[in-house]
């Protein structure tokens, strides 16, 4: 079924689609110190702490403008004077995390593994051993370039045990993929306020250890982005210190009564495997073939390789596509001939179904009417 | 008149009320790399430009988070290492500035001139004349906690002879008192998307000169904040370099739209003249007495004594507004016993005068009955 085009579903990596409910919230003017939005600001902060079962032990600071900011808030903020983060990256995502450590000027080293599996825990056990100097960890959750899920248990391992901080980018899959600081040991994670938390985008979030937030008074180089002044302020006042977007705060709160009404993380990632298990089965009818290993694939969004057919056009399939309601979205350049459909959102299976029917109007409109036999995964 | 308090009009210093044309186009998803989407950011950074009269000498630059990101963004960009920011402060928002530059470890002095009247120049002149390393200048245009408005052309004239880069922050006068970069020598002025451009809060702007942008490469000591690389991307791509908050920056360039039809800045600023006219005339024919002597005030916001007469609350007047969908705002600390009533936003002479009945009808349910005469001027 085709949607209205003037109002489409986004099947990216975000931004995503938020419900009709949470944007509504956005059609009223809020006072940002009135008791109604206090009650807001409150209500998200300590609904993300519990989403991590950190009641008592961590603290949920908000970063108006996007995760990017959280990111590098958490690095400026939680790497002292004299630190050295070690940065993981196999994709896009973790070299933004590079990027921000030398734009803040903070020592840093650097893991690099190959895109389409896994980080392990091998290279990560060898730095620590070879280079004392480091004194955080900083990993990306979900790579949402390719949509590997990097396994986090193993790293906070090794940081636990070497006395290290770890950080998490956890902005693609917070709110999905649980993360639990009962048996996870970890000093940041960042989310944004989009995604699978599935508020409208504005607001980077790092809900922080406290022990490690305490320690961090006077390390960051940023105003704005001081993750110790911001958390001090709220907690004083129950206020932003700086005009917030008051608007994509509102949609926030909005967004994790939703959450919770799913039944959390649990409820999310189930319909968002249902989500992916539509898409993977109804591409790979029409032949299309996955990127990245089932066994190592999150259910957030998925990478196909284009046909190899001389009437296919990504550009074809993306305006079919968006004729008919459906935004998908172009891979990474550093993945050439690729694209990505996302599974996050406020995206149903049905939906799914909806755009593999899209899927297969547009490809019969290129041309594109054999593709094959179904690759093996 | 009373309105619904459910959805109050906002007669604050900011966040603002915003036309509900403005909001409702948030009421839908949109994907950040899409054609219409980037129409619009075109259009809004074409607009601010066209708005001081630089085309072709200037940029626009969003800055999701809020103008004092933007702020932040133009220090750490445009003050080179080895230079030295002079700057003004008269209020809250001058001392924010001057926290930034501690933040940022950007070697700065502060001229600090009395609350209630304008900078004059004399200070800066001696100041530019006794210190050479100075190489920046900063000032707030309209400072919002007290409602004064600080002169631009003598400071600008000053830096233009002197050879000094001047920056203005004009988070809360932009879009309603004219800023002419063809007679005004600056080097970028800050904005908020809310306050007089009538945006939803959540993106500053700033709106930069060429020739001194061009000279910022790797200044930026934040990734986030860097506006030389925010322009590159942006004039390379049309798109913003990480996910902005799409409903925020579609409902500015809505709200550019509606300033464009009212008639630009001069129109804008007719307006909040007639709001200003009818709340200082209604206040005073109530008893109330303004802190700001008229020849200084902007029509942004004014602040106002609490009277003295023992019946009155500012609580209990906020409360009583509140109930009848009006939300004013406490003064600043510094400024004790006042109150603060904005004239910004989507508001209009009509709506000034159904608020003064709601604060008559306040003042009455207090048992404030007799404030005396109106204060002369």
């Amino acid at each position: 079924m085709a949607r209205d085009p003037t109002n489409p579903l986004l099947l990216t990596p975000g931004p995503v689609s938020v419900s009709a409910t949470t944007k509504a919230v956005m059609m009223v003017d809020r006072p940002s110190g009135d008791v109604e939005f206090l009650d807001d600001i409150a209500f998200a902060r300590s609904y993300l702490v519990a989403l991590i079962h950190g009641q008592d032990r961590y603290t949920a600071i908000p970063v108006p403008g996007s995760a990017t900011y959280a990111n590098e808030a958490a690095i400026t903020t939680l790497v002292p004077p004299g630190g050295k983060v070690l940065i993981h990256s196999n994709g896009v995502y973790g070299d933004r995390l590079i990027e921000i450590a030398s734009h803040l000027q903070v020592p840093h080293a650097v893991i690099r593994t190959a895109p389409f599996t896994p980080a392990t825990p091998e290279p990560f056990a060898d730095a620590l051993m070879t280079d004392p100097a480091i004194t955080h960890v900083m990993v990306v959750h979900c790579e949402t370039s390719t949509g590997i899920l990097n396994p986090l248990e193993p790293i906070a391992d090794l940081c636990r045990r070497a006395g290290k901080g770890f950080l998490i980018d956890a902005v693609a899959s917070f709110g999905a993929i649980g993360i639990d600081a009962r048996t996870l040991h970890f000093d940041a994670v960042m989310l944004s306020s989009n995604k699978c938390m599935q508020g409208v985008p504005g607001v980077g979030w790092a809900v922080v250890r406290l022990g490690a937030l305490g320690a961090a008074k006077g390390n960051s180089r940023s105003l704005t982005l001081d993750l110790w002044e911001q958390d001090q302020y709220l907690e004083r006042t129950g206020l932003f210190r700086y005009t917030p977007p008051t608007q994509v705060v509102a949609a926030f709160a909005q967004a994790c009564r939703e959450h919770e009404a799913e039944g959390g993380a649990p409820g999310r990632l189930a319909r968002y495997q249902r989500n992916w298990r539509r898409l993977i089965d109804g591409m790979r009818q029409m032949g299309f073939t996955t990127v990245v290993p089932d066994a190592f694939a999150s259910p957030i969004v998925a990478t196909f390789h284009n046909p190899d057919h001389k009437a296919f056009s990504f550009q074809a399939l993306f305006e079919g596509m968006k004729r008919r309601g459906f935004i998908i979205f172009p891979g990474r350049l550093a993945l050439e001939n690729t694209f990505r459909i996302g599974c996050m959102g406020a995206v149903t299976e049905a939906d799914i179904a909806d755009a593999m029917e899209a899927v297969a109007e547009t490809m019969q409109e290129m041309g594109v009417t054999e593709l094959g036999r179904p690759a093996a995964s």
